[in-house]
């Protein structure tokens, strides 16, 4: 057999197997594994290295605009970037609808912003925000069809969110295409009476985005988003669980026997709300939803990745600059909480944080890394077996990390367009050295060395 | 001492005591409890009898007008003949709000529809269907000062359904005023939903009232409405509670250290959904909300009343008559079970009832009886120490138990306004045999003999 | 009518009730209770006291004999003394079977003990330490017949554990003559195992006691004793529980249907494992098994008295003197945790810690106290309703209660045989003013006023 | 490269993936995959069917000697035959310790019984029922190291069960050396206790053993277990799991934290405790323990496999003749189920079973299955990667499926020595149609085609 390029001598570690082999990739696809291989234009050593899938994170805002001057820091280029750099092959990017406006021209919109800009391979969940019988009924179905597998409703944010009765006419349009629909679950009413009695007490420093969005008002929207779910009878994912009684909901509904995906980020086993609480509007810098939780909380959600309760470890990567008018610090939210925008970067960081904090501390193994960081993600989503494996035909997205190479965090080395990471100064042990889309070498050195190859990627119907 | 009657050698049966004495009464009150006394123009022998406080039914619909042509079975006469017939000597009704209505305005309503035809002391909780801020800012603190100490919300039926932010809206006055807030959790978009999709399948018959209202829709809204109230910090009751999985979220609640009451109803003890499920409409009899489950969550609501998961057991009388055009079989409700009012009879047979199947039958004893017939619904509802026991200074209201008497239940018993009772040919063993309100005796051998001596009861805060 | 004594003007507080009320004397038993009551030769003024029920201490040690030189720092008359001031009319202390010993000498040796000595009425428990045939078969059912109804077996320390063939034995006669058994749950061979890895690592000091008697061996016994109990279809009674997860065994227990009944005890709300860690020995003074756990663990204590998990609150009173060589450092214990004597006093300082804790921090209200001080205790043991209540016809034990007398806790106080209360310090509102047994005043002004007036009292069967 | 073997394209499935590939083997491993492999002696067509790692039945009873004149139906060679024929490469069987018998010894004569007779690979759980010190303090170390790295203990059955200090000291022993302890859970004496009502009442015919064994036995000693290896803190596996509160008990000592694996069996899906319970002792046959329970159960090992409550599917296999003398109808086991050897025969139905009631019926997914039949045994037991797996260097053990293929389950198809199979009669979808050992075919159209070329096997320590 002929090869475009071989990897030699690396482990190769996938959702269930740890083995040392070379890996065969023509035409940008695994073509074979074997001890040895022979034949190919190009070699890449990977000996002591651990040979992945290429991270894909499922959980990305890019280049959304909205109103009130408020400037998202990461487009599709610099967004993508960062991905890349951190490990990333695929993400999967939010396309939010306007009230009023058809999903085939928010889809224009955001194919438009992507086009030619990204750097790793890209798809759009289609956030539904205004659920019309015309757009459930006529555009959903043939927008399934057509690779657009994955919806997501908000249970909070003015604007934004759906009635219960939005919801079940979305979850049952779910149940009728196979979509499927992820849900952030945080109760809209309850989080605006308790901004109401802040606002009373003159209490409008960033640490109170914390208070007025309280666990409680978590887990009640995750368990009415789950009973609802059970009552159309379909699967939902419930998105960026913060602390272990929004856990439980989701245990308790698997019991029920109904089917559900969890998913947690970094900020909630790394962050908590003590860090919103610092002099000079620092905290803006930590102020997403739902908020960090405390030190418990970090508990549960590494139990809850180790235990299964979560399968998909995504960044909710929704960046802005700190110290921008148009960012964290405008003139609204150095006044208020409500007015600082909600999202903190995490594209690049999120995998190297796994890695180290996750399997070189012994928390998980590394084949649960590959499920948590790659290929749960893909077998959810509709991309498997194209992506989240190294199998045969697959594409050959292929990460190496170095399990040896320790380095600090900062916020340049992240490469995206805010100017801060919530990270900053963490030690981190292993590192991914190379990044590799569809057989080709795009991240090395730290360094992107392929510009702009990125493909957006139609999907199937979730193997949930 | 001098008395009005002695109740001589009863076995008095309070919320925590059991123990052979003659019980005094003078100016309405219980005066003396001793071993003999002496003394009063009445002796009533009570030997082999219980004395037990005479039954509070805190959860009673009468007279409550509806759109659509239906007339509600009972008025205040019929209603609380039936009630004091069944050993009961106060009701709490509810006094209904409309749409654009003010509280007062309700209020003079009901107080008219209820002046001079009372057999039983009467109270009123106020449901509140359209919480302005006139009404929650201004008229619900008067009215607490005045005695109306308990609301109720509804989270389903179309028109009286309140949305979140209005749940807590209320909520809140009741922190702010002490009152407490009974809830009925279901919710109305799921249950909407799920006749949709029964529409479309041609299912109109009685027992679709049950499929449509399914336990993850109760859970669902008990699951929010605790949530709610644990956001907001106040006491709220749930009522009428017809399965475990709900009863899960009442014990949820309290290990998170919430202050919640509990109610179940009769019609969870002894009905099932397949009781809807019969020839030629009579299934409609049986239809009230939430529907009666099955004979696991009979044996569930049992549970909760032998461990304290309830606190109250009431009726939620609700009077329909059954073959009548203004009834369960009104022209639309023949065709379609959404148009069958919802609601049963049972404030007569409430107590009969939980003695028979509960006392009798081993499942609780003499006292959780009186705590859950009368003492606990006193307390809750401000009524405590003048109503819910036999001690000194509380009023003389007692009924005479006869363990011994043995009867089958039938509706003429019942002396109400319906032409059915849902529990036509039990067997019962026990019987009030005597209802003294306020130390005169209003019933025995099943005859009112006392015409319209009750009395409205302005209530203090619950006791919570 | 003509009385003994009268008790004027107080507040009556009962398990359920809580009224102003004369209360009338006669012949030792509660005669009459009337608003105002006339004709005694006592009066006394009670006005802004609560009048109570007399407390019963169900779980008291006193003069037992054991090995090595250690003495019980009380007998029978020290002992009834410090309960009768800290509010006590009854206690239950325990008869101790020898191994090869039959139940009636053992019981010959402890009424000769507590014969003419106590200061308040006493009954025993039976603790089986060899449950041979003829025990169980001959001797057990007859002495339950004599009013002997509950038994104890202990599942740690060698020489008085059962293993689980006894246990069943035991349940088993239980279930056939109708006693009520206790059961001390901690699994003794983890703790012999926990205890040879400490000698190995050379961790002797007191403060090891807790860490060799972890959660994990109370939980591990508490379910099984539980499982026992379910296998052999019979109540049981789970003594000094110390922690949320033993609590927890509880809940589950009762969710399956069982009938049990559960005990905590003022260390678990008062102390924790670190007041085993002081200086110089100190922490031996806090020895007792199951050992205080920590801070969340009292709080799940509290919760559990709030909730009606636990039915009981006792002393687990079991006194041995601090700085004696027959105490607490006697030479052996001096070196190794393991030769401390195990037990801590607390007969007297049990009602005054709950009410001044319990009450009067809002945690429970006057009648939760009343039924975990007292009524639940008569009723669980067979003693209501002669004992445990305010009503026509029970003994006249009661205790006089002021709230607003405030004292911080010395050991003078309690008039027991140890040289220290474990609560020495601690600032107490509401203090008990005056113990009436049988009509008697035996203590006034933390006085005891009539010496060795307790009776023995034998029991009806388990009213569980 | 050149093979000895090619199998063409077949869908492979691992743990993980699901993917079309040839596989290539070498020297009886696997030496390559890819879409097309060329050059090799054999070619296996594969088309249409599934390539899986081959199963290993990590729980085989084989040639145990007993007392009482009874024999096991299967030796080393008739069980691996059975075993092969239902898609196994390797199995786990146990060597079991005689009292007073060193371990060495028993592995003297359980390597003499399995030598030169194993059609499959084979490894031995060593079952501890003698742990003097001298075993566990100088055997056990040493054959851990030799390669014995997994111990057995039974909580039942007079003569093997070990006390809690003797499962102590074991589990400690574990600890010490990284062995891995797996525990048969029930309560022994529980279980004596019930016999013992069970022979007063004359109940004696097959079904009580059944109701002699309660769930109850069953989650106390469950829970019991988990708590010392809890208080050990070393991992354990809980085998042959029945019922959903042992389920639960896993659940609950994983959130604790615990390491924990769980197995449940066929028999727990298939049978229930009705099955015991027929004419003429016919119920004989389905006498294993824990015994079958009910249908409620049975969905609750399913949800447990789906829900990796359990790790691992394993037969059980413990085979006796039915009409036998030397079997289950012996003649005191005619008289009294006691007498009645407890097991059934599994080891060849294992797979068929689950293949066609879990993956057939959409269940379970096809890497679930092969989790459940083969890897996670590997990787729990020390074997992977060299079993368990199809991956680069993996011993190509390979059992090809065909999903198509249907049959009627009968005893003579499983070849092995039982005179029965409890699943005679049951339908089956999918059927292993080649088993392949280390790149030899053993075992196509359902017949041995290489007798004895099974391996022993030292094994890793477990990757649990």
């Amino acid at each position: 057999m002929q090869f475009d390029t071989i990897i030699r001598g690396g482990t190769v570690v996938t959702a269930g197997d740890t083995f040392v082999s070379d890996v065969g990739i023509r035409d940008g696809r695994i073509a074979a594994l074997a001890a040895r291989l022979e034949g190919a234009s190009e070699i890449i050593e990977a000996k002591g290295l651990y040979v992945m899938p290429g991270g894909i994170d499922s959980h990305v805002h890019l280049d959304q605009p909205s109103g009130d001057g408020i400037v998202m820091a990461d487009d599709f280029a610099s967004g993508t970037r960062s991905a890349a750099i951190g490990g990333n092959t695929t993400i999967l990017a939010f396309c939010m609808q306007q009230k009023g406006q058809s999903l085939r021209e928010a889809l224009k919109d955001y194919h438009a912003r992507a086009e030619g800009k990204c750097h790793v391979d890209t798809s759009f969940h289609l956030v539904i925000t205004d659920p019309t019988p015309e757009v459930l009924g006529q555009e959903l179905p043939a927008l399934v069809e057509d690779g657009y597998t994955s919806l997501k409703v908000f249970m909070t944010y003015e604007g934004l969110r759906l009635r219960d009765d939005e919801i079940l006419a979305t979850l049952d349009t779910a149940r009728r295409t196979g979509a499927l629909v992820m849900v952030h679950c945080e109760n809209e009413d309850a989080i605006r009476y308790l901004i109401g009695r802040h606002e009373q007490e003159g209490k409008l420093a960033p640490r109170y985005h914390a208070s007025t969005r309280p666990v409680a008002a978590e887990r009640e929207a995750t368990h009415r988003a789950l009973s609802l779910a059970e009552i159309v009878d379909v699967p939902i994912v419930i998105v960026h669980v913060s602390n272990r009684e929004a856990m439980e909901e989701i245990r308790r509904a698997r019991q029920r026997g109904q089917k559900v995906a969890g998913e947690t980020c970094p900020q909630y086993l790394m962050l908590t709300a003590e860090d919103l609480d610092q002099e000079a509007l620092e905290g803006a810098k930590y102020v997403c939803s739902p908020p960090p939780r405390d030190k418990a909380s970090q508990d549960a959600c590494w139990e809850g990745l180790e235990q299964n309760v979560f399968d998909l470890f995504s960044s909710d990567h929704c960046p802005f600059r700190f110290d921008d008018p148009e960012g964290k610090l405008n003139e609204k939210g150095k006044r208020h909480f409500r007015w600082i925008p909600n999202g903190i970067p995490g594209v690049g960081s999120r995998l190297p944080i796994l890695f180290s904090e996750g399997v070189m501390k012994g928390r998980i193994d590394l084949n649960q890394f590959v499920r948590l960081a790659s290929t749960n993600h893909a077998k959810l989503y509709g991309l498997y077996p194209r992506k989240g494996t190294i199998a045969i035909g697959s594409d050959a997205d292929i990460t190496l990390w170095d399990p040896e190479r320790e380095c600090v965090l900062t916020n340049d080395m992240l490469q995206h367009g805010a100017d801060y990471t919530p990270y900053e100064g963490t030690v981190l042990k292993g590192w991914p050295v190379r990044t590799i889309l569809r057989g080709k070498t795009i991240v090395s050195d730290n360094t992107l060395r392929v510009q702009s190859s990125g493909q957006y990627l139609p999907r199937g119907r979730s193997g949930i």
